[in-house]
């Protein structure tokens, strides 16, 4: 079954090139590896915001964030050096945490092959607990992700 | 907040160890090392059903099984070196399908760190297309694993 | 202790970013992923004389090359999110074997930070045994990479 | 060629089942993991001495070590879910690097399947200098791992 998604919403693409190393057993890439393509991503789209990682974990605007949840459904493999394209927006922001959505499409089999997403939690760097994510960030990512939905 | 869980109906349980490489620069486990963990408890539980891993990916009773969808809530972090449990069921066995329920306990810390699922498609080795389980098998997973749902 | 090298005759140059999930417990590019960056670079090399990865693991060019040696010296670490280039060139072919060799260079500190061989040998596809690399393809490398000493 | 080798000389061994995600697009364990191997098999043979890691990557003896060299012999693939011993003993104590000697044998083939060595040195935590090793950690090692040699 073909998939179709609308990728307009999407503020942004990374590209990156199946591995030799993340092909498993099964001549897939491994489907542990989308959750390593999907945090590549969420470090880029920072990136593309301006902000770039301290060497202790924090982007250059100070907050951490910590991983809460993530999820993928695939709907096709992934095979040795296909070229991928992994769109990324940001669904939702609640008090403390943001809620990212993943397409991964595979420009070599024409396909969109998986879905994903994950909520990461800012979280204070002294004491790992969740803190309210700052207003001006908030309105920073409305700026850069329009679709952004703001629930609180 | 802590976290409670019933193990008593995981009929596996696989001990893992931290591994130096694992741990990534928020100097955690990696968030996608949880699914290799889970795969790591999927194969090991078809072990434990005295099946064996082929070479060419399928196991001994010659069934293939590729993933369709991944899931992970963390609840904490995992830390370098420690010694981890992951507790391993399957949930619901559909037509072609069937899901996991994974629990990982930190025998380090003492709590439970995180709550995974997945689900897994039986396909024809030839057309990789989905195909029906077996009823042989479903009856051997229902011995083996007591609280597993048949959903069909 | 600062490292030079001349990187005039090296005709690959890759560039890589390290990747979150590739710095380790020490908060450094973890050793092993040094072999990963060397192996990107082998295929690269490959990709840059016109050749493509097939789905089995052998090249366009039919001919498939399995790893006997590798070996690396660290000078300094890459740390997180640092952008590298790794040259490589063949240094010398033999009857079946081909020997690289690696730099790596640390644009984000300015420095070479790591340098690195490997071995790969050129095998039959059916039988896995050493077979001799073709002399159409060693005058290929010889024209694509000046410098490479042929012992035979 | 079948390689022998004597492995009574090794004070550690440590047992290593291949992992599905270890395996890659030529359906072996992929060059790299060794080195991951060798790493865990390093950490290993330092619990085995009674020292545990802290969650800095210090040691419980308070020692840090960076890897200097690293290098691998293949002789032969190993498939997944083959069982693997990797043996590991100290060669040579420098003023202040140690060169551990590997050995991985393959139950599953029965064969000795590659040969490594890895220097490590000792540094001070705070400049990341290299540090002489203490006396009373060489004398502790000599105890432990009879063939070392101390060339210093």
């Amino acid at each position: 079954m073909e998939k179709e998604f609308d990728v307009s919403k999407f503020p942004v693409k990374l590209e990156i090139n199946v591995r030799s190393y993340e092909v498993d057993f099964q001549n897939v890439v491994n489907n542990a590896v989308y959750f390593n393509y999907f945090e590549l991503a969420r470090i880029d789209y920072r990136k593309k915001m301006g902000y770039s990682l301290n060497p202790n974990g924090t982007f250059s605007d100070g907050l951490l964030f910590f991983v809460a949840h993530n999820e993928c459904d695939y709907f096709s493999p992934a095979y040795l050096d296909n070229e991928l394209i992994i769109y990324t927006r940001i669904d939702y922001i609640k008090n403390s945490s943001l809620n990212f959505e993943h397409l991964i499409y595979n420009k070599t089999t024409q396909q969109f092959i998986a879905r994903g997403s994950g909520v990461i939690v800012n979280v204070d760097p002294l004491t790992m607990s969740p803190v309210p994510i700052p207003e001006t960030k908030i309105e920073e990512i409305k700026t850069f992700d329009k679709a952004v939905k703001v629930l609180r």
